[in-house]
């Protein structure tokens, strides 16, 4: 229930400018970017810059930014991508499918229950013109 | 994207006390109790007292104490199922699926995205002597 943080995963690379990202958005303690391997086209993140694994390990104010951003991204997400509803989903350990253990929060138009239309999780690379584009959209939208 | 709160829901027919619910947890601001129809043994809800049919509509304190007791009920969860993982999920609007319109958070045992493990969203009924137990285990971890 209490795994180490590895300040090596992808997204910690990333919050450190050691690896980059397709941004939407930024502010002090949260980060929103792209899903490289996205489940739909408007596929994004939102994470803490705070250092936890699961949700569980997470600080109550770094729980409520990441909230804010969410409320924040989500309804652009869905204006760019013209879905009128939208999941939050956010997996916790290995067990539940995460695969970078930083926590983080996935914002899917439409509904991550409609499997079957989905592409599968952290699956296939899209083309990083392709996030760029509705990232644009997004951003235009917040 | 700023649907109408319809007081006759079911959630806020629980918060009211006028129907009954399997309870695992409350405080001023939430309330935690059992899915009436269970994707998998364990799956809970935290719902916000603040009347508010999405995410998008909820305030950022209201969406803070959903975080706080999602943080408090999901490892329970995890330890009363004897699972090592959690998915968290919320679906806004009906068009992501959402069934009834007060937001909600799930909290479910395992993976989100493992469709084929599970049961249909808001689809069978369980027997309420079974939720009732779960409940109780959950309890006991809290």
């Amino acid at each position: 229930m209490n795994p180490v943080y590895d300040n090596d995963n992808i997204f910690a690379k990333i919050l450190r400018g050691d690896l980059p990202c397709i941004k939407v958005y930024e502010d002090e303690h949260t980060l929103a970017f792209m899903d490289i391997m996205p489940q739909r086209e408007g596929h994004t993140l939102v994470i803490p810059k705070e250092p936890a694994v699961t949700l569980y390990q997470l600080s109550p104010e770094a729980a409520l930014a990441c909230m804010k951003t969410v409320q924040k991204v989500g309804p652009a997400v869905q204006k760019a991508t013209g879905y009128e509803g939208s999941s939050i989903f956010q997996l916790n350990g290995e067990a539940a499918g995460q695969t970078v253990p930083h926590i983080h929060f996935h914002i899917l138009p439409g509904s991550v229950l409609n499997i079957d239309a989905l592409k599968g999780h952290a699956a296939e690379m899209a083309d990083p013109e392709d996030l760029k584009a509705i990232a644009a959209k997004i951003i235009a939208e917040l």
